[in-house]
């Protein structure tokens, strides 16, 4: 390393998740990090550090490190909410009844076109701090609830706007197959045609999406229909993610894995076949655990055959006003463990290093490694495992984004 | 009313959940909300507000005003944490193997033994901050993690030092009963001698404890442990609430409901006819869906039963370090409606005027009522549907405690 770095972190412990390093946690005890330009330029026991010249040092206190905690897969940008719809649920009413009388997911599309842009981004803001406030410095944001071209690029700019004004890294992904838009009713193939030719040429052209997500499920888009997506993103260079297998089996996941998809994510119906084609293709696995809570669903995803067959599984928590209004992606590593069954160390792992590779970012973040960004997030705890069995109290020591303090608890408190 | 008040609020929705007004929420819309001296002393329809002279007036700016939220059922104060026994479950050993390796509540009692007063305290903090900072302004807490006298006095006393250093009202229940001590193995008729004929009177003659709990299952005291405690509780005169029913039915909760119990805890498997004990009692049934959820039950509470039967239904984190290590209020609310079915105005009403029954406090807070405490929270929100719907975004705007502005969102934002 070189002999000066901006700032030095010392009676630390590092839970560096590189898989390089044995343990589920890849962890270093009694570690020194060094972060110089926004990046880690050095980590490993603190016993063997290179002599430095610290512009500022920090002591851990004993606590442990983290690599800044990744959210890959959000629908944060929404109007309205779904809350009477909830209620009336909860009231006895069926889901077909919430869906007749306006209900659903177009009720969110009408609240979407109807926002103005300022509104939009007052209403994502509490959800992106409240992700924030847990450590979060990388979220991903889709599209998705506008299904016109003027209403996803809303949304789009309205996700890039957020990252402006906040110390965060916003990916964003256009899903604008997500659902058919009431104009198009009986004519899902003339609503493809209008993604493929207007909607993500125009995403594309104004960079305002990173990815291309789609929603292949029979109350959504067929395989074909999801195929053609794809083969468009992939025109475009853009890469593509599924929404895949949630209610049942469709093909969709074969169909990614064959595209070499970045992720399929909820997959609870996927077959073994499955498991082997994602692995054969290194398409991440994203669990969401929060929907399969809030739907109180009870087919779980494969995770014992991902595990055996070397899948990475992310976890997110899918925020989105119907099927999961939850923005804690620390509860989604409660959950990941008590409805999923993963490990404290795989729930962690489904946060950082799975979920940048969810998004195609794993060469820049995801580990605390020298020569990736320093997202990373001091935590007052004994072990890891603490992260996921407990939800509320434990709170952020100190959060860095790029090697700048932007939060925790020792900040706003002090 | 007076002429002058302390505090006037205007321009608020204010959710009552009195239950002479009519709905599920005891709306009055477009409100005021006058106090005085830490109480309400008027509140209504803002145009039939009398003429009166503020000293402060707060604009709600079309927001909700709730009672303060009431956890009536913790024991956020303990030694340690169990999160390497959470990965270890999750890692496939069995609670068998984790308990004979010293796993279990036992670990628990070890740790809080071995716990200074101090080391106590600070472990418990950051728990009451998380409830406090979603609008939570009174906490029931426990002991029973220290199973003798000392032990059990620390524990109390701890809980009576964090409400001197915090603006919430903790209110302390004595549950040296929860579990028998290791030193007593084979001889639980002798560990209720003690609870009886040292722990009790001592925690009574201290006026530590505002109740006394027990936990009759077959895995801690049978009905008959359970009766002897209901009897020495009787003549101190305190109030008992008893754990009951969560892994099989085992008749407490038909006891407590003799007993004139406050409360009966978990009930996950009473029969119809303790649902009708309870209704002819006026016992409160404490449903903790944050237990039933990290415990993996399937075996719901009686909700609809409840319901029919008018018997009040609270709602509790059960906040500890096995099996709900969760603190989180408005999480429960969630679980409340998705694991068990209630409505989002029950919820409410569960964390607000039914949890203030279960401490026998309803006289004094629980409600937006003139002559009651002015503990009150200001939530950013269209329709208190949101409480229940939404986790981790929607944080309280302002939290009143006996009518002083003690945090909310935009007291700490400045
Ligand atoms: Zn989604
Ligand atoms: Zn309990």
């Amino acid at each position: 390393m070189t002999e000066r770095c901006d700032l030095l972190i010392t009676n630390v412990h590092a839970a560096t998740m590189d898989p390089s390093i044995v343990g589920g946690y890849g962890a270093v005890e009694d570690a020194a990090v060094a972060v110089t330009g926004g990046k880690i330029v050095w980590l490993g026991p603190r016993k063997e550090l290179p002599d430095c010249a610290p512009d500022k040092t920090l002591d851990g206190e004993g606590q442990w490190l983290t690599p800044g905690l990744i959210d890959c897969h959000t629908h944060l940008v929404y109007g309205g909410h779904r809350a009477s719809e909830f209620a009336r649920r909860l009231g006895g009413e069926s889901y077909e009844e919430v869906a007749r009388s306006g209900g659903g997911i177009l009720s969110t599309v009408r609240a979407t076109r109807a926002a103005s842009a300022e509104e939009l981004y007052r209403a994502a803001e509490p959800r992106l701090h409240a992700l924030m406030s847990e450590g979060v410095t990388t979220v991903e944001v889709k599209s998705g609830y506008g299904l016109d071209l003027d209403t996803e690029l809303k949304q789009l700019r309205t996700a890039r706007r957020l990252a402006q004004h906040h110390p965060v890294e916003i990916t964003t992904t256009c899903l604008a197959a997500h659902a058919l838009p009431p104009e198009f009713d009986g004519r899902p193939d003339e609503y493809i045609d209008l993604v493929c030719e207007e909607i993500l040429p125009a995403v594309a052209r104004e960079q305002l999406a990173d990815a291309v997500d789609m929603f292949c499920e029979s109350i959504a888009f067929s395989v074909e229909q999801c195929q053609r997506v794809i083969d468009c993103a992939k025109q475009l260079d853009l890469p593509v993610k599924v929404h895949a297998e949630q209610l049942a089996r469709t093909g969709a996941t074969a169909m990614a894995a064959r595209s070499s998809a970045l992720s399929v994510d909820h997959i609870e119906y996927i077959t073994d076949a499955d498991v082997a084609a994602m692995a054969e293709s290194g398409t991440v696995a994203v669990l969401l655990p929060g929907a399969f809570y809030t739907l109180r669903e009870t087919q779980m995803p494969p995770v014992d055959k991902l595990r055996a067959s070397g899948v990475c599984m992310a976890l997110s928590t899918d925020l989105n006003p119907g099927s999961c209004p939850i923005a804690s992606l620390r509860l989604m590593m409660n959950m990941g463990c008590n409805l999923f069954g993963l490990t404290p160390a795989e729930a962690l792992a489904g946060v950082t290093r799975s979920a940048a590779r969810a998004l195609g970012l794993c060469c820049s973040r995801g580990v605390l490694r020298p020569g990736l960004r320093a997202d990373m997030v001091l935590w007052p705890m004994e072990t890891p495992d603490q992260l996921a069995y407990e939800v509320g109290a434990l709170k952020p020591a100190q959060i860095f984004f790029a090697g700048k303090t932007v939060g925790g608890r020792d900040v706003t408190a002090g």
